[in-house]
């Protein structure tokens, strides 16, 4: 069924197998990555049949991580709107702007399709207890993906996370534990009880699946434009399995023979200003992120003082002639009223952000007026109420 | 490119223009339906070319009211997911359950259709200022869609309906309006705006678009299951524009020669003990409803003390022999746990309640254990964390 052949160190290449249960590089204290046999995949692929399946991110199970599609645990995950932003663009003089909406995930964000990756592939390997630090909106995902396929979830959470992250993990039959402090500090709680307890930890990168859920933003980009990828992608960066996972995806693309043309988007990582590790680590040319000390957004999830994969994150961006960029507080409102009040988008603050960076690369003329730029919405703002009227 | 003809009376079929600007009847006091050219439709359609088109409502706009496709305003609505519930499934003896999960539209709930159809015909008949009464959701999606055609949007709604759908509704632009009382007097209150300012009221079924909207749930439930209509469709009933517009859908889809089947599923409208006067006059057997004093529920949606439209509700229920059933606010969140414990979807109020009727009707024999039942979640429970512990 899936053209998965084993797992590589993203650093030293050291070869895993994908059919017993891994986490990371112990090391090189690195992510593993999916590898396929993508020169099978091609002679027996056509990128045009998968248009016509049942839709959903499942659609490309192939070039996912389980073995047996009868084990993907779906709650309708993926194929989100792709959609013109015409008032904005007309505004800021660019004529093919576009926000992919991921709030149309299950549980309202786009951490649904990182974990249901790593849920399914997970429950074929027989794990039955998952624990997950999370900034918000990953712990609500993965409660609901555990919840499907009949698992338990212990979700790790700084105590003035979005209620409705608490919430939703608590409904969903999640055990809710609440911490003093950060996302970081929610790691450390995790990985104490997955080694004590036997929870097995899906943290960001330190198991190997979520980025291929996440990849599957890519496949959907370039089915849309028509397999001419888009010139500019502005993505908020926590985590970073998303722009690791895209980047992976058109990879991954190419070597399958489907684009159309060579051509690679410029990546663009968004951060808010009170935790900007990325930004700083990229401007000063470093090839790591430092811990950054006393992180404090409105956006929870841009609120990750260091990523497991920082090195993956500032290798992709410089890779693909991108770039990382601040923007503030008040920026984010600002933008989150912009789109709602002149497309009707009531997006999640990380998204807005996306919106109030691109306002400034344009100020700076590093976009051009036709380029075809995708803003990603990652989540609903109604998840983040009680947030939106601080600035 | 529509073959919408006319509309007319749901009860004297007097004849109204479709280029020109309508409400309702006024000799009747009813609501008008949209009708098409369904000879010439089965002529040139082919149901099995609109799987191929981009996802969304608008892909079946042929058979939707507006002239011109360019004059549809979008977010992505439509298509949303068809989950199979295997769990709850098991636990009530059925093979066949599913939900429809209507939460992935866009501002997270199923009223986003209605208004996309009907602010899209609004802004083609040359319409600038739309209000709404509405128990919440509406409003919600009325403002995010009039944002995006770039007109002017009030809602007036109770001053207790839920914060998300005032807050949604503000961010996008909208003229909020909070009155003491209900729905029925938001709608008093609207109407009277309407009258003195100039405002087009898209109250329910006082404006005759908002059901074809919704009858594309019937469309998309029809290709779901390879064009032979479920047994049993379970839909909370608050203003009954879903109800109403999926059984108009089944008759066009009979009429098109689409259906495999001439097979129709009985409807079953659920409603809240709070408020329940279609299940008061359906068990009655009398064709209108009473108006329902002191309406009170924790499902915002169902708190719908009479609908316009109840007379062709308590009709279509019958038609098909379905019923009308009453759960009340315990039973609500009960089931709106095991939606989210069992399956790992946080469903509103209204959507929970499907469940929970359907639990009764299993209790008293009334489903067959491998009927094919469409469960309808028609927003996010999200939307609702105030009122969640409620019971």
């Amino acid at each position: 069924m899936t053209y998965l052949s084993h797992l590589r160190c993203s650093r030293c290449d050291k070869k895993y197998e994908a059919n017993q249960v891994q986490t990371f590089c112990q090391t090189c204290q690195a992510p593993l990555l999916s590898c396929y046999d993508l020169a099978a995949a091609r002679k027996h692929l056509d990128r045009g049949a998968f248009q016509t399946r049942q839709s959903g991110m499942w659609r490309w199970h192939e070039l996912l991580p389980v073995f047996n599609l009868h084990s993907a645990i779906s709650l309708g995950e993926g194929d989100t709107p792709l959609l013109l932003l015409r008032q904005i663009g007309t505004q800021y003089g660019l004529t093919n702007l576009f926000i992919k909406d991921e709030s149309f995930n299950p549980t309202g964000s786009f951490k649904a399709r990182g974990l249901s990756a790593a849920v399914s592939k997970a429950k074929e390997l027989g794990i039955r207890k998952l624990i997950i630090p999370t900034a918000g909106n990953a712990g609500g995902a993965l409660a609901a993906y555990a919840a499907r396929a009949g698992l338990k979830a212990t979700i790790v959470m700084p105590k003035d996370t979005p209620p409705s992250n608490i919430e939703e993990s608590k409904i969903a039959g999640a055990r809710v534990v609440l911490v003093d402090g950060l996302i970081s500090d929610a790691a450390k709680f995790a990985g104490k009880m997955a080694q004590e307890e036997g929870w097995y930890d899906v943290s960001t990168f330190k198991e190997p699946y979520r980025t291929e859920g996440k990849k599957i933003m890519g496949f959907e980009l370039a089915e849309a434009f028509n397999w001419i990828l888009p010139n500019v992608i502005v993505y908020p960066t926590g985590g970073g399995t998303g722009l690791i996972g895209m980047w992976k995806a058109f990879a991954e693309l190419q070597e399958l023979g489907w684009l159309e043309s060579s051509h690679r988007p410029r990546m663009i990582a968004v951060q808010a200003s009170g935790c900007a590790p990325v930004v700083k680590a990229f401007m000063s040319g470093a090839s790591s992120c430092e811990f950054w000390l006393n992180a404090n957004t409105i956006a929870a999830g841009l609120r990750v003082p260091k990523s497991f994969a920082d090195r993956e994150i500032l290798h992709d961006l410089k890779e693909s002639n991108g770039t990382a960029i601040e923007v503030d507080d008040k920026e984010i409102v600002s933008a989150q009223n912009i789109l709602a009040s002149s497309e009707g988008i009531f997006a999640a603050p990380e998204g807005a952000a996306t919106l109030a960076g691109l306002i400034k690369l344009v100020g700076r003329n590093e976009i051009h007026p036709d380029e075809k730029v995708v803003l990603f919405n990652t989540a609903t703002g109604l998840k983040y109420l009680d947030h939106r009227y601080v600035s």
